[in-house]
């Protein structure tokens, strides 16, 4: 068996969250508090790959000794989310462990994952939020927003969502499976939520960007089943900024 | 006339309003941004001071020349905002801006004030708000909430409100009229909602730590005249950190 962790945390100190030498990530954060706590080097997987400055309101992690498929402790289950966290710092919190099988995979079992994208919308930045959302300043009425719900609807489905993916990423397949997108409004925060089986590197926030186009008129909604099509990255949106983005629900 | 700033600001990041040598502080910016934006040095009043690590959703400042009532500027006064905003740092807004006349004072002229207390109840710590409310793990069932709701009505009124004032304060009164209080949650969140002509120092961190006693039944709702009678502050409650604190609305 090994130990599955639901967590959380806030990205802005991190460099997103796979360990690189030299800088600050949560899976570092992870590995460090998991070798004071047992004593022993541990293997760390993730739920997903997320960049630099993005937040995870869900998130998962197996933790194995290094090298083997499984641990042993003697902390009860119930008690090691309040074990890890003495060791991790205020930004990363652990809110349920359990145990799962040798052969469970933190990445390869998810089967859908959902992401919030959240963009203010006030006229003045706001203090509170400036690193936890996008400030897009420009006013975006009711009648845009609708167009942006609609525009979201056309990314149901199963497509290659080339478009939407970075450039030079490297993919044996670009389709994906969009469950469901939607975009609400919670008083001057716009937010874009979209749930599928798998997304290609930077495509949430290129799909927001696409939906922005939307917003300021430069395409339409119906326009977005022929720019998908097109398998043509530029005649999407802009990738928006990361520290709007969060992995909202991760489902094994 | 002078400029009067309605700004708002998260408190983590500076030891309080009021400027110090060597130590950041929300009005320190303010003088350098009014100085970099007006080519000469400037008299920054705040509304309020307020500790290390408290916030404010609203807040206001006055700005004329240094040593003088008044300021000119060639700025149009709808434009001040977005361009103080050049010169300070993401964690401060500044979200209106009109001139008053030269005796208009940030401070004396306060006709009254409304601060919010936050207390971040969920089990396990929440990484979005461990800066901006209090963790109180343990929970507070509604019955609870209750209680400290019908104890945060006895403090409205005018009273001597010795018992909840940091001691060693020096003020020459000491009697305060609270006009409205109460206790809702948000979610997990308990917030505590006080709004009087003035406060003592650190009354509403004493206040919110008496509303803590009444949720662990070490004092009853109705105990509360009487400790407010004492004018005994070892007979109120702790004073629960900083950065659950919101300086929420001022009315001149």
């Amino acid at each position: 068996m090994k130990i599955l962790l639901d967590i959380s945390f806030l990205g802005t100190a991190y460099c997103g969250y796979q360990v690189q030498p030299n800088a600050p990530t949560v899976q570092g954060m992870l590995n460090a508090a998991a070798k004071e706590l047992f004593g022993f080097e541990c293997d760390v997987v993730g739920c997903s790959r997320t960049d630099s400055g993005v937040h995870a309101n869900q998130f998962f992690v197996t933790i194995s000794k290094k090298g083997e498929s499984r641990i042993q402790t003697s902390i009860p289950t119930d008690k090691l989310p309040t074990a890890f966290s003495v060791y991790l710092p205020q930004d990363i919190a652990v809110n349920s462990a359990k145990m799962v099988a040798d052969d469970f995979h933190a990445r390869y079992d998810v089967r859908h994952k959902e992401y919030i994208y959240r963009i203010w919308n006030g006229s003045v930045r706001d203090p509170f939020t400036y690193d936890r959302s996008w400030h897009y300043p420009r006013h975006i009425d009711d009648d845009s927003i609708k167009k942006m719900r609609q525009a979201a609807k056309h990314f149901i489905g199963s497509h290659d969502f080339s478009s939407y993916m970075a450039a030079n990423s490297n993919v044996k397949s670009t389709v994906r499976t969009i469950y469901d997108a939607d975009v609400y409004k919670e008083g001057d925060m716009i937010c874009f939520r979209v749930c599928g089986n798998g997304f290609l590197y930077n495509m949430v926030r290129i799909l927001t960007g696409t939906l922005i186009y939307v917003a300021e008129g430069k395409i339409l909604p119906d326009d977005i089943d022929d720019i998908t099509r097109s398998k043509d990255r530029s005649r999407a949106g802009i990738t928006v900024p990361p520290q709007g983005l969060y992995l909202n629900k991760v489902v094994y």
